[in-house]
């Protein structure tokens, strides 16, 4: 077998990162208010929960970064983006976990692999 | 003023579509279960209603279409897409209001108006 | 007939409207940078060319608002949203045409019919 | 250093998934028909190769499977699906190289690593 072949908590961390890629492209742009934050929150877990190995996902949208963004423009509403966003999620595949996370770094909603466990005993 | 100038009801027409187009495009291709269908309804019509002269928005995800769906494949969960979706959805704009739908004609996922009506008085 | 049934110059600007939310709620998000903002403006142009009654699309990514946007941030890259966009497109219903645009009014893309002609003879 | 910190193969892997789960969902839904199609493949590979550490991208819009699906319905377009893309994507990501690919593995559009390479000297 050769060497290039992927590990499992290789393969691991790539269904955690489609995981993100999936969550963050298919919601962002969603309009969204404080009172509506929630329920978008919910279909965003429930959603990729759905995704194969995904085992948990967690989503905030952050009320305070939120309400300062709608009170600089016009309207009562704005678009969904990462910098509104703080997600954790966990993937299981063959014996390992892999935990990734997404929060405002320098400004930028950054996705980071925080941890790759083996939990197979 | 110009006879190509829009009338208000011909501008809450283009605002119920507007809605229409936002909620199929945003959502289409979301990762759906019989569990998770009633979170991404109740996100959709909480995302749309945030939008200018949107009133209601009621979105049902049939589940025999749905679960018809995952049936026919491997995995335990599908795309979102127009086949699986009841949409009724109302726009009122300067005494004019509007209601249009979404839903399954021959096949194909058909956006519509149902009425436009006077309600000022 | 019911006064409440739609008529053909409503049905064109339904029509308008659909195309515009597909088009911002299809694309906004995606990754764009200057040397990649004209493949994604001639996709969203032949993409919702392809819907019904749709005869014309103009999609033009502003190059200075987009380029003063990533001079923000740390990325070399931004996320497309309505605010780097000018946009125009032709309904043609029945024997109606209806036109809209989309651009930028108090730092808000707004999107507005701006013609409803009758263009059968 | 704990055992559970991301190894530089394992942060590799990771940014591939983000990036497969970028591309899939940001143009999952978009409408598209044979004369469409290439210009949507060059707006997903431009767009993707703005992300992160992401060398390159190709992305063929397969023309059989286009036509099949829209000659089963009354239109003269169709949804973009994984079903009628082949992706290939290059991650670079501190000397180590991987690669990742979608295809139809039993009527599923499987997106796999296919390998993981250290490139440093």
């Amino acid at each position: 077998m050769s060497d290039i072949t992927p590990t499992d908590p290789q393969e691991a961390c790539f269904e955690a990162g489609i995981k993100f890629g999936s969550l963050y492209h298919q919601f962002a742009g969603t309009p969204v208010s404080p009172s509506s934050a929630a329920s978008v929150a919910q279909a965003m877990e429930e959603a990729i929960e759905n995704q194969p190995h995904c085992v948990d996902v967690t989503v905030d949208v952050d009320g305070d970064r939120l309400a300062a963004d709608i009170a600089e423009g016009s309207a009562s509403y704005t678009e969904l983006t990462g910098r509104f966003l703080d997600v954790t999620l966990v993937i299981e595949y063959e014996g390992v976990r892999a935990t990734a996370e997404m929060e405002l770094v320098d400004g930028y909603p950054l996705m980071q692999l925080t941890a790759v466990e083996d939990i197979a005993q």
